[in-house]
């Protein structure tokens, strides 16, 4: 089944008139943590107080869980909740967020888009994976309408974006924290799971602003995220994408974190887009440890970000921006429509799976 | 007297073997608030809950401490505990950090160091107040210690940083939040406070790293805060610098914005650098308004800062970088020493004073 024992991601819902708490999603249920696995842990209304125990209790609460619902299900099906009884709620409370730029061919494409006749890639960009700050006041779960921003378009000019996007990415969540002055440890003692992203773009304010400092009002307005946080442990792995040259030193590879995830962008109901992330040049290993290697400390909640997810063929592209050329190449949609940016009324829904597992769903409408 | 019934900052202390709570600093002694004022919110190990309660109880709390203090002392006498027996602590629990780049001469400055030859001023300057996010989870109280960071320096060259700089900077703490999709009202219904922001930089990791989405790990190793906030009704005020071309709609000034802050950079006991704040080319409500247009909603706790304070003239610079103009022209310090830029054992404080007032200082030790 779906959402079966294999799966098994954590959220944060609620039911009409109590507090949000912990479940995890089993089919088209919602196991009610605290009191299944008599754990006050789970009646906090986010992940932080569970994910910053650590690898071992996030494998022995998984084990645990497993057992509940693959042991005498009377016992567990009090606690099990239908779906629609249930508002799903942001999973975990961020603490910093870190958006990456780890798809070799997102940053070719966008390179090409902003600097035509420039080498696509600059310098720096195969020597590490170029990341930056985003705003984690406005991370919001899946489901948050997203009003189309206003802003400087260029000089003098002033007005809603006339190029809203999306960005496709995963996004990996930090349970346990490091100090100040020592770099993270090994990837899987910090990473507690993956959520998807949706890392909402107004490309027209993004381009008149990022020079020197990088990208700020074109992308602070809305950062969505799936209500569904897989546990590291669930994913399926393959070896990270060859790399020219080949990192040393804190960049060398912790193991295989390549991630075998197939990522679907889907607009207003049509599959417009099927990014591997498995395509992906810079693993979340990488990006974790050059993220701590100045001493930067880790926080329970912090998000950090892979950047667009783009492969190498057209229908692989992860933003509007790439697959429609900065707008160059109308998108087709059913019934005669064809987009370049994102219109009102718009609904954008990035859908995942890794092998038999789904990653569920972050979907916003525009307006 | 100093720090006097004028002056009044906010701030989070604790004695021996007790919790961290807000006092306000009276001369040389702090406030114990909670009893002083009958009121839990000041119990909090964060200035977060008070500031949230708006401009009204802001004013109201200032004027019912300065009675106090003027009134009979008897009464107050028993919560006035000597600084030298307290520790104090980071002041705010901090939300999102932006860091601005809004000093005309600071943007010159650096635009001719990286980019000889060019326009020192990116096309965009003089139009919007360029800011991006920094990292919230490294913003550390003064005194904290700083370690030198280590990462890359060019293509295949790592190490600690050969280029270890500081940032004199004013930064401003947000109350009152706003809801996404709505930028913020009048300034000073949402800023608290001010603090000293000393934004330490490592020149050479961020000169290498921060084309084309911003600086990262050349500043996310830590920010220093002064331990002490001024509310903004303590602050003597300027009419803003001119600005050409001027700006019109949301950047429209709200007021006279401009601080008659005056800033100093002592590094080991000697006096280095005078920036003055009134220089600042954009005012903190232009700021304020820039980074809410989107929508982007504010959290109580958001810390905003103005990016390096530097004057027109060359002693007035609030980086080493301009000092020294990228190492080129060593600062001479008392004994024969010199410095380019930091070295083991530096000490950096940055203090300020406004007319008769004092905002305290912002202190670190490299190693």
């Amino acid at each position: 089944m779906s959402w079966g024992v294999d799966n098994l991601p954590y959220g944060v819902f609620s039911c009409p008139g109590e507090r949000p708490r912990v479940g995890v999603r089993y089919g088209d249920r919602v196991l009610d943590l605290a009191p299944a696995l008599h754990d006050e842990v789970f009646a906090a209304p986010s992940l932080n107080p569970f994910m910053a125990r650590g690898r071992t209790a996030w494998h022995d609460t998984r084990t645990l869980i497993r057992n509940k619902l693959t042991g005498d299900l009377a016992v567990t099906e009090p606690h099990l909740i239908p779906l629609e009884h249930v508002r799903l709620h942001m999973p975990f409370e961020v603490a910093d967020y870190v958006d990456f730029y780890c798809s070799l061919e997102h940053a070719s494409n966008i390179g090409r888009i902003f600097r035509p006749g420039s080498e696509p890639l600059q310098p720096n960009w195969r020597h590490l994976p170029v990341g930056y700050h985003g705003r984690a006041g406005t991370v919001v779960v899946s489901g948050t309408p997203v009003k189309r921003p206003s802003g400087q378009l260029g000089p003098g000019e002033f007005g809603p974006s006339r190029k809203l996007d999306i960005e496709a990415e995963l996004g990996f969540v930090v349970g346990v924290p490091t100090e100040m002055g020592s770099p993270a440890g090994a990837f899987e003692d910090h990473v507690f799971g993956v959520t998807l992203v949706n890392d909402w773009s107004a490309r027209d304010i993004q381009a008149w602003e990022y020079v020197p400092l990088g990208p700020f009002l074109g992308k602070s307005f809305a950062t969505s995220v799936s209500p569904w946080v897989t546990p590291l442990e669930a994913l399926p792995r393959l070896p990270g994408r060859p790399q020219d040259p080949e990192p040393g030193g804190y960049l060398r590879r912790q193991g295989d974190w390549g991630l075998d995830v197939h990522l679907e962008i889907v607009l207003n109901g049509e599959v417009v887009s099927r990014p591997p992330y498995s395509a992906m040049y810079w693993t979340p290993d990488q990006m974790l440890a050059h993220m701590t290697v100045n001493g930067a400390s880790l926080r329970t909640g912090d998000l950090f970000a892979s950047g667009t997810v783009s492969g190498p063929e057209p229908d692989q592209r992860g933003s509007l921006i790439e697959l429609t050329w900065n707008g160059t190449e109308p998108i087709k949609l059913p019934g005669g429509e064809t987009r370049t940016f994102l219109q009102e009324g718009d609904t954008v829904t990035i859908r995942a799976t890794a092998g038999d597992l789904t990653l569920g769903e972050v979907s916003g409408t525009v307006g």
